[in-house]
């Protein structure tokens, strides 16, 4: 199967919200052994100017949600941004997920060479060809926000590690 | 041009490594106008066991390096891992970038469905098809690692913002 920009998006979104999801649990767990709030963990942010947590996973959720639709040249849902438990935003993941499956692969390898332009904040626009704003904007900004949300769980001391961040990836090791 | 795995890979190193380059510039130039050591920053963590600054950046810089080389059939260069000021990062960032340009781009789009091998660790070998490796190992920990470097200038106090994360990606902005 040649490469694609639908095998470089879907899949990678999937594994990687389905290892934060493993993550929230591990958070949840660590709160309930330690016996404080993970809400928390939840609120907690590397820098003042940074966001927590939550925010963290609700802007990875979608990072994925919004640029498959775009590279898929769809209206991605809009969700409302009210999780305060790691329940709900798992369920947010999950959704998210769910949402992913609908995308139609055909149209996202189609976009390669598609203008697309897309939100920058509440006023500007950014326009960028399909798979530029693939490698240049949605993984790079999608790492971003996944990276800050494990690095703040470490940050607090949670018992987390590299494979924890990557999840489920297709190697063997040997 | 269809979607390929050199398109993927090599202009997406260069400019983040291009980006982090002068992410070190405003690192740099924070501890002088702030009148402190700029080792501070450099052997700077998030959390007491993850890795410090300069071991970020050298790690961003040989997942570039080995990882373009690993896609290509090719043995990388090996750096000596000796950076203990801003310049020399700096310096290392700019020979993996001469380095990268260096790697075949024909070579790593023939990788797609050729099976990769690498070490993991001291011990252990990963093993991958190209295109799996390109999309679920060497982006995200490329991505883990230059994130980890941006988070800790951010939690240090560094001015920066997402642009600077981003560096210059081809975007128009309207």
């Amino acid at each position: 199967m040649p490469f694609s920009l639908s095998k470089a998006s879907l899949p990678v979104f999937e594994i990687a919200l389905n290892a934060l999801s493993a993550v929230l649990d591990k958070a949840q767990a660590h709160a309930t052994a330690k016996k404080f709030d993970v809400s928390v963990l939840l609120n907690s942010r590397l820098a003042p100017d940074m966001f927590a947590l939550t925010r963290q996973v609700q802007i990875a959720c979608d990072l994925a949600k919004n640029g498959s639709a775009r590279l898929a040249g769809v209206e991605p849902p809009r969700y409302e941004d009210k999780e305060t438990t790691t329940a709900e935003l798992k369920a947010r993941i999950a959704k998210t997920l769910a949402y992913l499956k609908t995308v139609d692969r055909k149209q996202i390898d189609a976009s390669a060479d598609r203008q697309l332009r897309f939100p920058l904040g509440p006023v500007n626009k950014g326009e960028m060809k399909g798979d530029d704003y693939l490698n240049h904007f949605l993984l790079p900004n999608f790492y971003f926000h996944l990276t800050a949300a494990y690095a703040i769980l470490r940050h607090c001391g949670l018992d987390i590690g590299k494979r924890d961040y990557l999840g489920a990836i297709p190697m063997k090791m040997t």
